[in-house]
């Protein structure tokens, strides 16, 4: 099986990104269950503002959207920014939007991975288990895994040192469910698909 | 396969409830599934405040709890106050925080019926969905079902009349989709469970 | 100038409360810039669910609303559970709707206060600053204060120590901030109310 | 008095939208309160992502922070998509968020204009006042107007025919709101600012 992790960090690579370490966490996991997959840091690519499936000239999310549709599983990696998903993230959602209709994404399975200084895990885990769910994703059991800090912090994920007993156990139960999930809905997808 | 229909209206029986309506719409979706269930308004019982699972005496969570450890789908229906979650809802959750621990719902599958006036159902879907998937339970594609009118509104989804090609066709896809993931997770468990 | 601190813990007096805490925390905030005021643990009293200013018989609403036409600030004080406001401060705020059509809340102040063990804080903000303002109150330059420990953690805010170079700080600009804006709009009310 | 409307439609100017048809109906409301001011489409111009003031070669950003330093109220007019704020709306929190540590907006007044063919107007409101009172601005009693329609409609509000009752009126209300409360805050600045 494949998964596809779209880290959604404000920042082009090469800069450090906590929500690209998380999101290699999460598909290292997943490797674990038979899963490999590929991680796209979407602003180092051109993804125009839209919510139709190709939004012409220029437009990267084409061919974000092709490695997609060969994926069994969606990793949305996201920072937090003033508590809620980043800008990045909601762009990905509404490029998303599109498949509605189309039912393109039944049968596929979503999991998050959030990271921020300091809260609002919970309610970007909200914000995007809705958004995709609506669009046909398959949420697993415990599907998201996070790290903040205390309130008011300011270290990064990146800087905070290896969290095993807290994320990393978080990140260990997403992916066997995940990859779970996925091979059921594989092997008998639903019936309005 | 069972499911349980938690009906979060703020008023107790006999008072009409349009989420206890769409509640047994849901229910009536399911039965073509070959599931049943029971509806239970929650505040016609003296479910207390409190995240354990049981409050002690007079608490009447532990048997719906039971019913629900029965159950294979778990059926949120809810009314929106203020674009948010009704307080009913919200007392049903974090009852249900308690089981975090114990992974008693693992292999569960939860939908969501959202109603009000106008305005609100994402969120609230959103909500229930995040808090639910904390807990274990699976969320299937398109899982949730809502009416609401235009902005502003007064109409209650009791008395706007039929819905047959918005809020009922979104029932009957919620219906199909939760009791297709009900089976294969029943016959086919979570490793972590 | 008056406040009303409304805390919505979900135990009764006298277990301790983090909610209730913070919240005598910002009573004395304020008592620096001239408001007295008081503290109400709502679950303490039986407020009944609903939406209307009285809910009849052994309502405790009635009493506690009246309080607050007396006062100039509300605080809201609430614990977070599962990343989401408590259910006793949604009651709290559902039973506030009744006064969008009496504009009788037009002119207040509203601020609020969060604890949890971990990430929430934010979200929980957004909710009750929504809710509030649609209902007549205004919110203040930073109108929140909260604390919440390190992902995934455990520790309550009564036992985590003092924190005054974060959320203390945040607690006294929030203060300052609702003093002079209660007294500007004491003095100048809005023209529609 | 100055305002300053930032249109959060998804498309470039001259594509029709419907938020900025909302965000020139409170900008002609605030006229009527001596409020004069100017509509910016964010998309219009290469703002480019993050959370600094200026994130350097090419970023339109400073200019139209300029604009806003200059003014007394800010109009964030943004359409919903999956329930959801606009990601350009994002975008413009995520600049402000730069503005914390400043101090820069502290008495300014920000008011919220949401339009979608149907639901998610209270959370995109929700979501908006919180970040933009975390960086100082200050919101003022019912300091939202929206429309949208019935649950799963497919009509724009630019094409829904005029709103006088509902969404009219609240925009009415907020205009008369954020003026008074900007003139307060203009003539008698918070302590802290």
């Amino acid at each position: 099986m494949r998964a596809l992790v779209l880290v959604c960090s404000l920042k082009k690579s090469p800069a450090p990104s906590s929500s690209e370490l998380l999101g290699r966490e999460i598909l290292a996991a997943l490797a674990d269950h038979d899963v490999d997959g590929e991680v796209i840091r979407v602003v180092d690519h051109d993804v125009k503002y839209g919510v139709t499936a190709d939004e012409g000239s220029g437009d990267a999310w084409p061919s974000i959207r092709t490695k997609l549709l060969g994926s069994d599983i969606l990793v949305i990696a996201t920072p937090i920014w003033m508590g809620q998903p980043a800008s990045v993230c909601k762009v990905v959602l509404e490029r998303l939007d599109a498949e509605i209709s189309e039912s393109t994404m039944y049968g596929k399975v979503a999991v998050v991975g959030v990271v921020g200084n300091e809260d609002g895990a919970h309610h970007v885990t909200a914000e995007v288990y809705q958004a995709l769910n609506d669009v046909g994703f398959t949420v697993p059991a415990a599907g998201g895994t996070y790290w903040v800090g205390e309130a008011m912090g300011k270290v990064d994920y990146a800087d905070a040192g290896p969290k095993p007993d807290t994320t990393g156990t978080a990140t260990k139960t997403l992916a066997a469910n995940a990859a779970h999930l996925a091979k059921l809905l594989n092997d008998s997808p639903y019936p309005s698909s």
